[in-house]
């Protein structure tokens, strides 16, 4: 690993527990009956944990959408080609996206990185550029990318990460785009939870069950070609890709650094939340996980990191737009431990229960 | 039952299959892969029908929380006072209860409505007064309300429909103040769905296992004084209560007739929508369950009205904090059919899955 990589992962600290006892307290004296507000009150603890004060704030917004294009669609493991990646970057930065209406919704700021599309999209002041490569290598016939791609782009994410919390933000969301990404996510979920790969790999954007069955032999086989360590997730993420995943990674290693927290998108970020976490176990107590995904390996890799999503919709857009959806709930269970009256401040009674 | 109700409730007509069509065939050219946004593009199908267009708009927002008080109090069914209720009432006033905040963030208007607290509230240019008694009476001694209070309870609920509806609402959520009116909604559950009061019947705002005991004897004891009929909505009303109960029954029964789409908060409201659809099975098609309660109740009722919650947050707050959660998810439904780029705007191939 690379020294801004482990510099970074020393950064991560433990939740403040002051902060959350403090939060816990306040939430307590507010006029509702102790734990009404669920999981919300669970929130807005756990976001005073990680900002290290209560109650916490979140007015700024921003989710950060990273893209990037996987060798292994040379394997036709789905119905969209290749330069839906590049045309769909060019939607986001038009607007006209899920991720971008929904973000709108919200009050979130949309970030787009190129991490590595396979094809040169034109320039326009709103995309970042940060291309680690144009498309990672075929993961069915030897590794998607060298080490030192997937170091780079875990440090764009750690550097993208520290510009956006230099000036200023309470919260990120993760999104992803790129064509061929949930067969490079089933594989790192199988790799890293230990798990079949048959019980993780699902429709994607839409197979049928002979084309589900095809996926799953291309990743049993890129499993087989490259042989990698899960006790090694740079070396797992090197090997089956992609740049748009390495980039996430270095998004949450670097807010949990930064005490920023992360919600979580579906599938794919949910992949480079166990390569995170994998690098470093305090990663997952500044996730939030946003929502369960129709993608079956989504459930396993919640269960192995331990995170419950807060809504279960049917999505599977990715993009960011569950995460969207994720932080305005964690803006709102800030607000209520900020903004309600307490029994006293009211004049209400309590409840001897 | 009045003319009021019987005229509302020959306004309630179908959905229009016309503008649910559009919608589909809209959300299926927008540029994400068919169904990719799950329960939103179901949404934003129903809110067309409702509605009777393609886009619908979600623009003006508004939560009614109907407050009342209920004589079972005298039971000692729960651990609050009684004059919690004018107090959070009070609350709500000066904004500084859970649906003020949860409201201020959807951006949504409360409207508090005095449907039969048992106090005198002072007067306040934001209180909506319309109190049809002060509190039930007991009902495990005899009916709550008469037939009279229980038909001008509904009535009231429908006019103030008529009067937001006429100012211009695009959309409406149900929220509830009453203590003791978790026992009066197991009751009309229990007796709704004849399903055994055990089963629908939980801690409320935080009982004991012993106090449970307690409140299901009440309960019981309820409906074997009044042996209320189930195919008599009108009557289980009156004779179990409450006001606030009554009042939201009228809000679904107006709004349905206006084309308006109600969001349904947690088990208060889910009792309410018991008596309405059973008066017009065609309100159910207008009604969004917002979340899934921790009442154990509320999922029995929640399936009997063949309705799936958006959220499951553990929340049991009431107050119509998870119905204005759910407004949020209907705003951003609608926001994302209306606003998405098509493939055709976008430039974006189609998949051939």
């Amino acid at each position: 690993m690379t020294e801004l990589i482990t510099d970074t992962i020393g950064k991560i600290r433990p939740l403040d527990r002051m902060a959350m006892e403090k939060a816990q307290d306040r939430q307590n004296r507010l006029t509702k009956p102790p734990g009404s507000l669920g999981r919300l009150e669970e929130l807005s603890i756990q976001l005073a944990g990680i900002q290290g004060k209560s109650p916490p704030q979140i007015k700024k917004k921003a989710v950060m959408v990273m893209a990037g294009d996987h060798g292994v669609v040379a394997e036709k493991i789905g119905n969209w080609p290749q330069e839906v990646t590049a045309q769909m970057v060019a939607n986001f930065l038009r607007g006209g996206a899920g991720i971008n209406v929904v973000a709108r919704h919200v009050g979130a700021r949309v970030i787009v990185v190129d991490m590595g599309v396979a094809t040169e999209i034109g320039r326009d002041a709103n995309l970042v550029s940060r291309k680690v490569g144009s498309g990672t290598q075929n993961m069915a016939c030897g590794p998607a990318m060298t080490a030192e791609q997937a170091a780079k782009a875990v440090e764009t994410g750690i550097e993208l990460m520290a510009e956006e919390a230099g000036r200023g933000l309470d919260i990120a969301g993760t999104g992803d785009m790129g064509i061929g990404n949930t067969t490079a996510s089933s594989t790192i979920c199988a790799i890293m939870t230990g798990r079949p790969v048959a019980e993780v790999t699902g429709l994607g954007t839409g197979l049928t069950d002979e084309q589900l069955k095809h996926k799953i032999a291309v990743i049993e086989r890129a499993i087989s070609v490259n042989r990698p360590e899960p006790g090694n997730p740079m070396e797992v993420l090197a090997k089956i890709g992609g740049f748009e995943i390495g980039g996430l990674v270095g998004v949450m290693l670097g807010a949990a650094a930064r005490r920023v927290p992360v919600v979580i998108d579906g599938f794919i970020s949910g992949a480079a939340a166990l390569i995170a976490s994998a690098l470093s176990p305090g990663v997952k107590d500044y996730l939030i996980a946003a929502h369960l995904s129709v993608e079956p390996g989504h459930r396993v890799l919640l269960e192995h990191l331990g995170l419950e999503p807060l809504l279960s919709l049917n999505m599977r857009l990715g993009e960011g737009t569950g995460a969207a959806l994720g932080i305005f709930l964690a803006e709102v269970a800030a607000g209520v431990l900020a903004d309600m009256a307490t029994f006293g401040e009211a004049g209400v009674s309590e409840g001897d229960g």
